[in-house]
């Protein structure tokens, strides 16, 4: 089952949508990162910007992946010990950075600083999926660096079209 | 299930050995990469050199994730499009690719062109994979990747090794 | 002096050129990199991509930072150990895989392969840029990377152009 | 003029003193970022986490290569644009991150949270380096975020010594 582009969007954004996650909370996210270097800042060209992001293969690919982990960790999908690693978010196990980051450098290297920041500080959508993985029999070992990652590289992307 | 980082090293080259990978299959491809460059390369220094990589937790947990994605794409495992991408090696996929990066980055940035170089050549133990992947049922779009990063980063620790 | 993004195109173009690259010589690595896998393609479709690749920011920064650290090194203008390292393209020196990996990157993680492959092959400009470098007062340390991981990245492009 | 490892070793962190930081500095800044998560973290532990560091080859072409283009950029040493890119610290301008991202990497991918929080808060030494390039005439638009990059990568050390 082969899909274009255009399909493939609309099904990470509902699939994004199925594990608790608007595009409207990314980019709020968006809007506290780029707030105080964008003077005339409007929620309007953040959800462009995570719009975009949402609209990039590479994108798709990882969030594909990273959900598909997630959700076959809260089946007991997996084999050990990969399944305790991803259930119980291990701090060393990484590969959820690295998806990550292939995410927040679609718009250059500018993102991975904003990414750390949300994946350490956990504002708004990042902090409430993090509860929920923590206290509920949800798993979001990859769901939220992706949102982390989307949220830095809709900024980046605000950075580089404000630029000259 | 946690495990001490001992056990996970054996528990990874018995899941690539059940793939069909011997560590002495990925020491083979080290000493054709390496052999132009180290006077009296020997096979004793490659096998160490796998030995070596195979020792680091980040190529533990990538081995990990990447082998579970094909092996869940034989058994029909995961969702669409996801499987069709993962049991078809779509070209643009590219998660595959940067697991491999995680791996073939452990012993510096020198490990990228010789991954760049098996990919595309795929010799020895890669083609083999390859071929499988193509002409069978097995579902290997990881396998070769981790294969192949694994004996770069493999090579390139000869190279640091063999250096001042 | 701060440029907008066309003058820096415009800047980046000239300075590959005074370094003796011109696009239609990367424009024929991309040629032999994709022919295989695109049934009817055009020279014109290759310069295209190499110039949506020219036009991005995170290439042109990548250009200036390795072709200056090129030509300070040809007028022993840095100092040591730095001078030797990059004068003499020391094998484990690895910094401008790095920067060439950040171009490589612009379209996805597939551009990996081509820039590993075109590193170790050395084809068309690339050879001849190496060989330069070894073989009279030129310093191509950074610029053969450059150009390969610039034909990497449009071949990437082309790729995803041609796909649904 | 070739170096082996040791005295490479003694050479970068001469450098990093003669502008200004000390191996001390960076380790207070991993003690801040580990604390919360090792129960009896001492500073003996941070030290010789930023001794590792420091100990590896593609951490020292790093620092050569970022705190040479600080240096000649405080000497207006570089071509235009570069010169105005580099002394402005130019938000956009990312070779800097993508250098220190090499460094991060050293103990895995766990090492990029670290560095974008330090990046962003800029604690320590890095706020101190962060004001003194800003506010003097001294240029530190790659060795903030070398330092934050040692520091992160320390932190990480830390964490898989810490681990089973």
């Amino acid at each position: 089952m082969m899909m274009n582009k255009e399909t493939m969007k609309t099904t990470c954004i509902n699939l994004l949508g199925a594990r608790g996650v608007l595009p409207a909370d990314i980019a709020e996210l968006v809007f506290e990162l780029q707030k105080k270097y964008v003077a005339d800042l409007t929620m309007k060209t953040c959800d462009d910007a995570v719009d975009r992001v949402l609209s990039k293969r590479e994108v798709h690919y990882a969030i594909l992946t990273g959900v598909e982990l997630d959700m076959l960790a809260e089946k007991k999908g997996l084999s050990e010990p990969l399944q305790s690693l991803i259930e119980s978010d291990a701090p060393l196990y990484g590969i959820d950075e690295i998806l990550a980051l292939s995410i927040c450098n679609v718009y250059g290297s500018i993102g991975l600083t904003n990414f750390g920041y949300v994946d350490k500080i956990k504002p708004g959508i990042v902090g409430k999926l993090d509860r929920m993985g923590k206290e509920t029999a949800h798993c979001h070992t990859f769901l939220d660096d992706i949102v982390g990652a989307i949220a830095a590289a809709a900024a980046s992307s605000v950075a580089h079209n404000n630029a000259l």
